[in-house]
């Protein structure tokens, strides 16, 4: 995969260069090419930034050095993305479907806002959430992170990505490792038990009990199986009389 | 503020020294500490992970070097927060919130999961959306960037959140800088017309229409004043009958 980043903070991005993002961009299995879009600014004192039509406070970026800056750039069939609060949220479901493109744009903006026509260059408004951020390189840099892990023969041995929150539609169980007794706190017996149909079961319906108190929403699409199902009725059972 | 980050990734902070969050270090209006919980593993190999009891992949974070890094660092009356896809979903009033606190620290666990008895350490989960990322640094630097651009003073003239998407209750305008005219793309007539009423009235029925487009769950709880609900309602009008 090539993603290319316009940015006036380049530097913002190190760390992608970094960990598991920075070990696929030494195997060559995704190549980062960051544009500073102030460098094709048409004017002398290079700005890329001026005042609003209509009045109001800050500064918007201008169309002029992010266009010609897009000009510079290969991007036949690659998905151009804004960074942009109103725009549609990121998620898992579009993690793995950015995964699978050859290139991917990221146009970022920094305090303020940017000219509306910049808008025609994109395929993609994004937003990483319901809140504001200083710029979109933190934003850009979280949505690179999450897309490149999913990228097959990017997460080795010692990580994976098939337990993950959400992958599963659920949320995930709580898990230990040593010591058996830190500070008095102690790993549930079961997990010691090595009786692995039991370990499952307590998995699986942990799993089912932290989705239904926390994000109840997640369930509501998803397909459970009847073991599932009659835990989940069993829970809901138990929250409606705790005395069962 | 003060800020206590235990990672075993503390280069990947750098993006904190920089721009906005950068000039508000300077200004010491936050520190920042970064704290390599590795340091305090007490295996000669430092290993800070180690396997799940009751088997599966991965590798999970141990509590000891997690707990005796804490016992180093003043924490009384933190907030302290574990980056957790589990976790409550991160927003624009999570985030003001968080501004008025005096210390905030962040665990960040990075590849895999962790022990659960770390979360006895922990005052608030939080997640920033519906996706996995490769570890929790870049969550929390996202998370940082959001709370210090929200504490008095760091924001500048040049920047300013009281007309952030959010912050108002919808999402902003579109907005236009110079030129006029660029590569035939026009600025609207009305942006260019100097009458400030009809400027404030096209503003204010877009920044509505857009909401209402992309983002109606956000109208819901909207406290609109007559004239927006005045606009609310031709906007609705229009929608179900395009000819109007």
């Amino acid at each position: 995969m090539r993603i290319d980043i316009l940015t006036i903070f380049p530097e913002m991005f190190s760390p992608l260069d970094q960990s598991i993002v920075g070990k696929a961009q030494e195997k060559e299995i995704v190549e980062i090419h960051k544009h500073d879009f102030r460098e094709n600014a048409d004017n002398k004192q290079k700005h890329v930034d001026d005042m609003p039509y209509g009045g109001g406070q800050g500064m918007l970026l201008m169309p002029q050095p992010i266009f010609d800056t897009m000009d510079k750039i290969p991007h036949d069939g690659a998905r151009v993305i804004l960074m942009d609060p109103a725009g549609k949220r990121f998620d898992q479901k579009m993690a793995e479907e950015l995964a699978q493109e050859e290139q991917l744009v990221f146009i970022c903006g920094h305090y303020e806002g940017y000219d509306e026509r910049i808008k025609s260059l994109v395929t993609d408004e994004v937003s990483l959430g319901d809140f504001v951020l200083t710029g979109g390189e933190v934003a850009a840099t979280t949505m690179i992170d999450s897309v490149v892990r999913l990228i097959p023969g990017v997460l080795g041995k010692q990580a994976s990505h098939e337990d993950d929150s959400f992958s599963s539609g659920l949320l995930e169980y709580p898990q230990y490792t040593r010591p058996e007794d830190f500070r008095g706190l102690k790993v549930p017996d079961v997990l010691m038990s090595g009786h692995h149909e039991n370990i499952r079961k307590w998995r699986l319906t942990e799993s089912l009990r932290k989705t239904l108190e926390r994000r109840p929403d997640l369930l509501e699409n998803y397909d459970a199986n009847p073991e599932e199902a009659k835990i989940l009725s069993q829970l809901r059972a138990q929250a409606e009389n705790p005395e069962l």
